[in-house]
């Protein structure tokens, strides 16, 4: 049988367990050009909180009933699809569950001698690749610039970290343990970093790290981290705005203050992205970045969490903040 | 005797006559490689306002007890400056005063025989270059798109519009009077606009103008009307951010909703200017605009008060959107 977790209701606010439910279905049986998949690992991530909502977003909500939405690596069991055949090894869009159908379209062949799959859910995957257009093609950085980052010990902001280094810059962050804090700076190349959870003033915090101002902010965050790095942007900085986790369970409008007069007198500009939207160059970079993986430069600390049955569990816990690098799902299909 | 307007003291919100002082002094005398201009229009803008404020900016403070600061235009009555002969015309930053002190820098020659004098303060000056870099620079408007402009009836929205049509774009703008949205609808091009002070729902009012939403914004203004506009930006949309004169009075950092998921979900970039940066682009943008002024297809209303002694009251008025175009002073020194 094939175990998965569909959506229960819809949460108001923060997700919770009972908005999750398991479920079991037959392992599917592939058609002409499909092929079966069995995962090994799930990908947990923020954006999931607002594919939960029946809200306009992006892309559809998840419908009531409907499996989870998510990436996760596996192995091809079955297929009727030349290009895949059994054994080989792929990531694609399967959904919280343990055995996924594909036919082939938005799937990455993955090479498990270049790194151990589960790095396809991270550092050589969407939150790598999420980092490398966020820095490179949203933010435009250069060499010599000072970059902060919000979410910093995340799946994606450990890997700014380490990219903003190997491109040559300066790097600071906020996290919100402090484990997190020093794994950012012990692992993922950030020169400085502050707990946000046990700091008062973060405008404060970020002086203190970067004193010469922000040319490249990336927002994982948003909220009162990102209202204290506007006053310190620099002349023609750059803002990339990845996410807003601190706002995905709110239930009203959050209000904030007003950051635009900032942008006038920085000249500075603020650009929301989805890695989506960058996936001609997905090949080009995740070669680059195989390569710096090769090199010893490019890691991500797993957080695993084991079953499908926990993946509800590891989601909230992931949106609290929980987990220290990437929060995977390991799954062990009989 | 040279008549000027001085700063008497910083204002606490909106500003108030006496926060000016009218005094006055010997008409200057050249220096060698200086001429002395007989001012005959002064320009109060906005951005005036931030310079009253004794806090860091683009630009330093106004000192109190120096000459507001302030672009006019006017006639050389003297020169020591063989570049710059006693009759010929020209504009500058030569503050609120009946007479100004030049010595070429950051002076621009106006050609009466082109255009009356004053359009070099409004359609073929600072306003318009504003207006023409933020459409073509910041926001790289495209024919067939969308633009939404606040503050379409003033100096740089009257611009906005008209340039936006040169551009093949349809133009919707937001105004505070009737007067101004019949101004904006039958002289600057505006395909549509509404009044927001007789208004409610101001998304209403943009979705009912703009069904199809938004591709850029040319925002003077900020606040609740800008608010309004980042729920209707279609995917890949640029925002222009000019000015927010909502603001510029308030003496608490305002407050209101957190926008930046909206650039997420579209993609959208969000860009604060100055147009002083693009100065190495202002004589072939000004060449272009003269030639659309020249074909009837660029005007701005002008709003005169007589007398430089009248400047306080105008800028205030101006602050409070009593002008529809540009607001000017006409100065007639004896």
């Amino acid at each position: 049988m094939n175990r998965r977790i569909v959506l229960a209701a819809r949460p108001h606010g923060e997700p919770k367990s009972c908005d999750f439910r398991l479920e079991e279905s037959p392992i599917p049986e592939p058609d002409d050009g499909e092929f079966v998949v069995r995962a090994e690992f799930l990908s947990v991530d923020p954006y999931m909180r607002g594919r939960m909502n029946d809200r306009a977003s992006y892309a559809d909500p998840v419908g009531i009933g409907d499996v989870m939405v998510g990436e996760s690596v596996g192995r091809v069991i079955r297929s009727r699809n030349d290009r895949y055949a059994e054994g080989c090894c792929v990531s694609g869009m399967f959904g919280w569950q343990e055995y996924g159908l594909g036919n082939g379209e938005g799937i990455r062949r993955i090479d498990p001698d270049v790194a151990p799959v589960s790095t396809a859910l991270h550092c050589l995957g969407m939150p790598g690749l999420t980092a490398y257009f966020g820095l490179h093609e949203v933010a435009a950085l250069q060499p010599g610039e000072t970059v902060a980052c919000s979410g910093a010990a995340g799946a994606v902001g450990s890997v700014v970290g380490q990219l903003a280094k190997i491109h040559g810059c300066r790097v600071v962050g906020v996290a919100g343990t402090d484990d997190k804090v020093s794994y950012a700076r012990e692992t993922t190349g950030y020169d400085a970093a502050f707990n946000y959870r046990s700091t008062e003033d973060y405008e404060a915090a970020f002086r203190g790290m970067a004193p010469e101002g922000i040319d490249v902010y990336f927002d994982n965050v948003g909220g009162p981290i990102s209202d204290a790095v506007y006053p310190l942007l620099k002349q023609n900085a750059r803002v990339a705005i990845c996410g807003q986790i601190s706002q995905y369970n709110l239930t009203e409008v959050p209000q904030g203050p007003r950051l635009f007069w900032h942008l006038i007198v920085k000249r500075a500009r603020v650009q929301g992205f989805l890695v989506f939207d960058y996936f001609p160059k997905f090949r080009d970079a995740l070669q680059k970045m195989a390569g710096w993986y090769a090199e010893g430069r490019l890691t991500c600390e797993e957080c695993v969490t084991d079953g499908i049955e926990n993946a509800p569990t590891a989601f909230i816990k992931m949106l609290n903040g929980a987990n220290t690098g990437k929060q995977l799902v390991r799954i062990c299909p009989e």
